[in-house]
């Protein structure tokens, strides 16, 4: 419903191109498609610059199927499916499959237990994304977001295991760091790797608390708000474990 | 300390330029100068390209007025005091006086009983940014990041009083938020603007909590999680009432 | 023990037809019988305008079972069982069966692992109700409103997947929303489309947080929290998933 | 922007009796008059039945005068200033005065240090209001319900210090809650009274939370969630000391 | 309301000795009567053992008077005021001075800035009542406690600064702890001497957190958390602060 | 370690029937027996009251059956385990076996997936206690209650499934509360029993809030809190789903 | 009551050189003595190398004076008076000044509104402590520590404002670090000073949040926890401001 | 990067003796060596004192294997690995088993479901540690703790179930904890443990809380903020559970 299209119908209307209940019955249903159980967006690429997004908790492999078919169909952008179980990244490939979508490397990508599929990756975008993680258990929610970011058509470098407690495994990646133009933090525990970032790069910093650690780590609580209130100005933060998120983020901050 | 400087000092030495003691010393101690009470970053802009911003909250005025002399004398760029009392307020404008720096209209932007102070504003830059509130009680915040936007050179737009629960005062505004190159939405009670802007624009979206509302708001508390799991992907958030973070974040988004 | 029927008790001791000892041994028993593990509130349909719903968790199948055993034969309304296992659904659906209570189509709704069983819904009711989720994974809990309003005689609407991330979708349903009695609103994550729809419709809306969502929606906290703290004035919270006092919350509103 | 009146707009374009560019001028600038600092919401009334309401925390007295002002005289309903300091009403009587707008007695009602001024309230509307309190330290919360259930044109009947600790005095009320349209139970503490009254009554019950107490009553949290958790079914729930919110759901539900 | 006196009541009914309007009025009015503002509790003292006890906070010094002015007169037992502001004591001395009732030692107790207040103290009461303090910052709770323990019948011992850290300050009143008939345990900061001194006495065990100490100790949650999970068996815990709960608790204890 | 064991021990030293090393070996001796992974209270039954219970969780079988068995040797008094699995179960059973201590009805209480086994039960106590459930839900931890009191010797009256929501199934209590000696209140959700109760007797009330309901109930942390709040005067509280600890405190009471 | 001063005591009683009874008052007596509203500890300093400090906050300046003059009395060592009001430190130097103990430069160190004050500081100590601050705000409870470390005879070096988000300034002090025995690491926001230092130098760390920053900070719980989950390993923690903690850990470690 | 090496390293330069691109390279390529999914720091033991510890969660056996590969082959000193599983253990033996390093008793610490690997321990070293517990349910805890201490070199000597609610369990030890060079106390529930020993030792004191307990120990919050706010100056504490870390900070305090 954004200004310039609802300009358009409405001058349809009055050079009589087009009648009133035409124009209500458009701008009620043109922007999605309704399956029952989902209302899938296929304008959300063209509005926000991101395709939309299938999430799989909750969704039987049946429901995940019948939303990706849809995409596959109706629009012509990337299709993902984010973090879906064994079962569901069958349906879906199977799906895509019966659509002549072939599967090749880099389709799946293993998250700890659940995955993340990409059909139709976007074609190759300016911009140098760093994704940096703090320890090694920060792994499956970096594969989630490299993953997406590569859907969206970027080819993200990635640094593991650059935690604070060694600082000189950070600083030999300071040039890195510094020639990036924008930098995606991961890291649990206490979360101070993104501080030290935001100190060594001018570049956008968006943080990802994670569930990593035990005890008073509380499932990522104490990440998310050290990042919150990092010393370092600028920094921004998205949910905990919300590696899709930050690839989003990006994809508005780097157009 | 990034490692082109480093290079060329090392060449320095390896050329007989400088001494291994000096190339030690200034390596230590080049970036900064040392008040006693406070180590000033000069190089903060240079590195991160925002000046080191001086947080009133805990400073006596004699420390806000030696640390902003400092800065007013050692680097030329803006010079930003954040949360300043009216006694704060009155010692830095002196020592600003006092260097011949003149306080103009813009200088000083009081933003509920704590004020944001700016000297020697940055020159124009590029960009459109959107500021965004929910309601008049989120004007303080909006004040405090619109006064550091200025210090940065941004000239931003502000919509305010733009809740959710009047969706038309919103919608009236999807032009703007369209067009703009980054948005900050300023939100409290349940932020759920920060949701709603993100559907409608594909611009990054930095999301501030506020700790406008009463009871269940906790304080910001609310705000702040409903913006983590907001349903729009790719917004980022800092931290609430944080209004200066955002500014900064936005000067990373829009070099 | 409301006050009409203590007076016609005490007239009935004073008029003599009634000894002392039965009134004070009816004060104490009637409303309710004793199996010896539950209470059964025959009289709560009477009182309250809903009957007493049997709460499958904690109990094993056999309680399931004595407890619809004694309401299908001491009352004639509607009996529900709510977040019932397989087996305690099995062991009530026999022991209806046993007294020639049947099963036909919408007795067991399935609600993720768990289902509600519904034996002799009300007859027809006046008021239209409309339940509108979020997204996807909150049908789980929608199911679960959905059944018990069908138990006490409505026939609502169902909107599903209209988050406020893509506004259109809701915006196309505003006729809907405008002619509801009452809505009730089901979202996870950050909770928002409460705030939207009730500024989009005059009517009672009952807002019900999800735990869907993961990291800072922290289990429905974070819905719960913004539907409370929400700027549309006038909505009303039930507890988290809890589809079923959502259900019996519209039944008291439209009576 | 409801979906008749865009009907109507659209088929004057239609028509020719309206070009398109009014129409889209219309669209975004008919339902509120913006004053720079806030948006007003003049179409609030006739959307969701209620008027909007200014809330006071965060506005100048100044500010306070120029909405009361504009609602005034832009629309002919009641109009609400809550939470208003005694300056604040002070310059908001002074602006309806200039009106014309008379004080009446219960046009202010003092809440603690805070009140609630009703101008113009509305006339008499049918629907039996219980407003039952759990103890005297509840007041405050109940006068800015009661207010504002005049204003809505209820007159509720008040009952005060209920507290289930005496349970012979919430009895003796139980015709009153029998024979009520809608109850709101007002009650701090362990917040026990909504479960209570919900047993006793088959109306609506709002319950609100207040932050009387101390300790472990952590300033309305403790009632908060043990009334989110009534085992009496049906109950509903606004955020913590929200009189003005309970008013407005009520106000929803008897229309 | 308990079933003896309605028994009674139903056999004067049944007798001719009362009429059934007359017992339905009784059975409404008999136990409280109504000052608008509150409902006060005349039989309090012959359901429960202990009087109505006025809680200061949010009456106005008149409100306080009435209470107690409507107490000393319909009741002959003893009358409290806790948590009383010095204009409270001040209206309540007045009130109880104007029916005869004077002022003597001990009337007035004060803790910290507020007092607990105590007309017509019990007559003396067998008990061997501890009340031990962990440090000298838990003296005004322990003062609040005392005072109702002394309004109630009790002549309390009070063992003060018997902190942990210094074990044998407390090892030095063990034949104290053993001889007791029961204990009130005051701590705050990490309320370790509630478990110690359950481990010493086999007498109940009464703990109250308090809101001493800074930082870590949130205002008492974390002696009230620790006290709830005391190594020591049968230990039980009252609210933060709450001196007056302890008193009455131990009042249920030692009847 | 208590005063007059001290005084006895001194006093042998004194007269030469102990030697000085003698004296300190005692002290530090006597009072437990070392099995290595645990220490063994023989006395706290002299000292407390009450026997020492061995608590299953972290123990494997061997360790249960080791301590049963020196407790079983070592004392005469009764043995308890709590929350032991079956496995645990059986290796305590088989241990009494072998020491000739039979099993019979009422050994072993199975509470949920975990039992409470009790041998060698106290002789009979005088002490009229009423254990009282809100719901069906509460019943394990009324088990483990009950089981606990009948091993110190009580004969607990159970009073099950009398929430607040159908105040009748309480009100006819009425005279088996005021009759009680002492009363346990065991409710999960709002826990408005424990006040409603305490409203109602004399007697020491002991609230157990349990880990019953969901979502805004969190695991019985509303309960607690709601507790704790009661406004119900001298009701104290022990730890979520304590059953045992209810027992302990009763048997304090009760003496 | 250790257990060689045990034995001694007994010898005695063996040898008839002190009776029973004496015997078991000394216990009971000797190491503190009792002011009514305190028991002081004479011992600590033996028992534990640090001496008692007075903690100001809930004393009258009477009370801080007595128990600091039967410090200065009854023992020789370092007095201590933390968290002390400017009426309290006037009455401790009065009653210092009355025995002879001069004030003199360093005796009272006022952090923020409060002191600490120190009377006949230890002679001087190994060991060589850093105390370093991530910012300026964090310095009140950097004066609390270096106050306390003084009274203890330690000669502390400061290093203040090396958050991590300028690296440089904290690198600059390696060797510092390096050669310390020691290190109080200071930080409020996120706190991730703690985790870098940790990782430069292998001196026991001892590191204290604080209660600086605002909005997500939350009062020092968020330092508290990143200093909890710490990537660096073997870093301890005290309380939130806890200054005189960590001093006396210093003092517990460098014995 | 220690400010030493870092001289070294220029002085090669300016001798001659490095070209200034090799210094750049070792500066940035020295400390550790990547494998892909981990840096593993071979100087951590060099420039902490310990040796970097393999992290078992979100490790894959293989990885875990590869690390300790790494570390076996590229330094001599320890290698841990912690809170592994059983396969985890598998593959990390049989990985050193191909290096020759065998696996004797004491390699393997079984610690609840995961275990503790040591391989190549450390040579003995000076200082007496005591490991102090609370219950038998701490002692996983403990476990790991021991075993950690062991492959550094230390003997600790450990005492088991030693709780505060048969304090003559604890005074039993009173002589071995004077002696104690450190002393770790790990304690869940209400870590009242650590207050005490706190009092009785003027060693330093490490505290653990652990995650046993339930109800209102919350995993280990409770015993956590309890030794955080413990009345016994000095104390200090590390995250919950983290045993591992305790064995860590008493290597840094006895070096």
């Amino acid at each position: 419903m954004d200004a310039s299209s609802l300009r358009t119908l409405i001058e349809d209307v009055a050079g009589g191109r087009c009648t009133p209940d035409d124009a209500v019955r458009q701008l009620r249903r043109l922007p999605y498609s309704d399956l029952g159980f989902a209302r899938v967006d296929h304008h959300r690429d063209l509005r926000l610059g991101m395709p939309e997004a299938v999430y799989g908790p909750g969704k039987t492999p049946e429901h995940c199927a019948a939303v990706v078919d849809e995409l596959l169909t109706a629009t012509d952008g990337p299709v993902l499916l984010t973090r879906a179980t064994e079962a569901q990244v069958k349906a879906v490939t199977a799906a895509a499959a019966a659509l002549g979508v072939g599967v090749g490397p880099g389709t799946v990508a293993e998250s700890g237990p659940l995955s993340t599929v990409v059909f139709r990756p976007a074609s190759p975008r300016a911009g140098g994304v760093v994704v940096i993680t703090a320890g090694t258990a920060d792994l499956p929610v970096a594969t989630e977001c490299m993953a997406v970011l590569g859907a969206l058509g970027f080819a993200p470098t990635q640094l593991t295991d650059c935690g604070v407690a060694g600082l000189h495994r950070l600083l030999a990646e300071v040039d890195t760091l510094a020639m990036a133009d924008a930098v995606v933090v991961i890291a649990g525990m206490e979360g101070a790797l993104a501080s030290v970032v935001g100190g060594l790069t001018p570049a956008p910093v968006v943080a990802v608390p994670t569930s990593t650690g035990y005890g008073a780590a509380f499932e990522g609580v104490t990440a998310l708000l050290a990042m919150l209130s990092a010393c370092s100005s600028g920094i921004t933060v998205v949910g905990i474990d919300n590696g899709y998120g930050a690839a989003c983020a990006i994809a508005r901050i780097l157009p």
